[in-house]
């Protein structure tokens, strides 16, 4: 053993891979993508750029970005049988069980499943960010007893997921809003989702076993299930002096206040959070209702000042999909729909430079000698 | 952070977990579980008594393990659903997705499924290890075009199990055989399965979570994978010389040979290796017919002198469920169904005792100041 017998809760600040992906520079302030600051990549990129750029290394230029999309587009459908099993699920089923059942059944029907090749992961890559929208979207629908939505392949990536959320075209503006939302979710290098991804690749096993495990793992609430608590506890207040009252009980019970916090910020707000506030306020604005905005704000101030921690991205993408008229427990799912790039980028990554994650434990039970 | 920027490749050697669940104590020889050496419980325990001192702490008296055996076979059915969704999915489906999608599809029905308590947790691991026998046959009676076999609690658990894949009720000592091989493959610290299940838990992610993601990891080839190669490689050569001509050529293109060596281990032979080697023999001798042992025993012998790395488990597990007339398909599933327990334990340990895995990486991509 070369580090000694020091255990490590939780592998705080243990280096668990080389990557070329992205780094949160903590001390610069940026999450590196890359080589770029995602942040300044959120102010002229779409997610259709971070795709190519996380897929194939660089930003594409407009032919690129166009094969990209058509490539997206060709893949949107997914089988009928998949939507027929998801009508057979329990309708208690959560919409993160039936995307990962989905994403599980997908294996069987690909003929190259064995295959490590870059060539052929890219390939599966792009097919799986493809579907999963239409995936995520009409699970919930059937689930939900609404009708399925097709995919419809004259819209743009962003605008087709949220049409077959809602059921609605979006509008330019909640299409910009959503594909910003996606950009902003779509890497942050090694959180427990990404880190359970590469552990299992490394056993050489597929990217949609990778996948699934990734989705269990996003579904805690101590990850990305963070979302959905935060727009509950928003609701069950409904009022800025009730949403401070409900915060101040959850310290003084020691209870986790989701939305705040990331182990790596530490003691600054999440920069990606910053955009969604200002997107918050755009919703806000033309909507001519700012409660959500105003109670928002006011968990902000109370947690600086009673706990000195930070919204993070999940604190305020919440109430923006919330004000796109997502259903709340989609917001989760999007979240991993959104990360799935950057989940197969460190999948691939992983195969190309593999090494079996195997580590040992410090055994503190009955003796035995 | 703690231990430097040190990035240790498959994170080798270092401490992922405190646990009182298991220890590979390598300089004693001794695979200790809570306290016993498993080679030793081998002698005159069985896979119930096993279940039970993973799950209670302590192994049964005669009234608990009755207790044991009636929870399992309470918990046999799995919903008619589920095998429905079974005869939808693509034929070329492995048998490891199916068993997976299978768990996937069991989390909507538990509607417990957010109480992370240890009762509610250790119920929920008696019903998936009842369950995953009848899911894990079945599934691959259906897609292999075969009819379904409802399990049946008259039979022992390893009994029943066997009953189901070979649609034979057992001789007392195939059952036993069986039995001894689930019992060697319960639980084994800390490999890439358990890990994963681990991480996953460690959002406060549910129990299906965990163990979808851990049979996505057990299904790759560096993991729980290699006992089929090892039936494979053994079958293509067919004879003592050929094999060996077989294992040569592989060592000279630097091909992994699977089912030899293993992490922790290193220069030892596998003791549970040891009396599977056993178990062959009995089944040979039984049977008249020996030239799966002397196959083994060749390869082991060229091994040892060519590399000097000694058989794991899944090299003497493999002819053994040959020989019990088990379809090598399912040779990785079943070793994920002995499994499961042991992951189970693992989950809950925990839940108990929960730290957020969230590691850092050493990004070596593009500069990004």
């Amino acid at each position: 053993m070369k580090i000694g017998a020091e255990f490590i809760p939780g592998l705080e600040g243990v280096i668990a891979a080389e990557t070329s992906i992205s780094l949160l520079a903590t001390k610069e302030e940026k999450i590196v993508i890359k080589g770029y600051d995602l942040i300044e990549l959120s102010k002229d990129k779409d997610y259709l750029d971070i795709i190519h750029l996380l897929l194939a290394d660089q930003l594409p230029d407009q032919e690129e970005k166009l094969r990209v999309e058509e490539k997206l587009q060709d893949g949107y459908l997914v089988p009928e049988i998949i939507l027929d099993i998801f009508k057979l699920l329990p309708k208690e089923t959560h919409p993160m069980d039936s995307l990962r059942t989905g994403i599980s059944i997908l294996a069987g029907y690909d003929g190259q499943i064995d295959d490590r090749s870059l060539d052929a992961t890219v390939h599966q890559a792009y097919d799986l960010i493809a579907k999963m929208p239409t995936m995520t979207a009409n699970s919930y629908r059937i689930l939900s007893n609404q009708k399925v939505i097709q995919p419809d392949r004259n819209l743009t990536y962003s605008a087709n997921f949220l049409y077959m959320i809602t059921g609605k075209v979006p509008s330019k503006e909640a299409a910009h809003i959503f594909d910003r939302s996606l950009l902003l979710y779509s890497e942050h290098e090694m959180p427990n989702s990404t880190f359970t991804a590469r552990v299992i690749a490394s056993t050489n096993s597929d990217i949609y076993g990778a996948l699934t495990g990734a989705v269990s793992s996003l579904k805690g609430n101590l990850h990305g299930g963070a979302n959905e608590s935060v727009m509950y506890t928003l609701l069950e207040a409904d009022s800025v002096s009730a949403y401070e009252q409900l915060l101040m009980e959850k310290l003084y019970r020691k209870e986790k206040v989701m939305g705040f916090g990331h182990r790596v910020y530490m003691n600054k707000m999440d920069p990606r959070a910053l955009i969604m506030k200002q997107l918050l306020k755009q919703l806000c604005g033309k909507k001519g209702d700012s409660i959500l905005l105003e109670m928002c704000e006011a968990g902000e101030k109370l947690m600086r000042e009673e706990k000195g921690i930070y919204p993070n991205l999940d604190y305020y993408a919440a109430p923006v999909y919330w004000m796109l008229g997502i259903p709340i427990k989609l917001y989760t799912p999007i979240f991993f729909c959104a990360r799935t790039v950057g989940l197969c980028a460190h999948i691939i990554e992983q195969y190309q430079n593999n090494r079996l994650y195997r580590p040992r434990v410090n055994y503190i039970g009955e003796p035995y000698a």
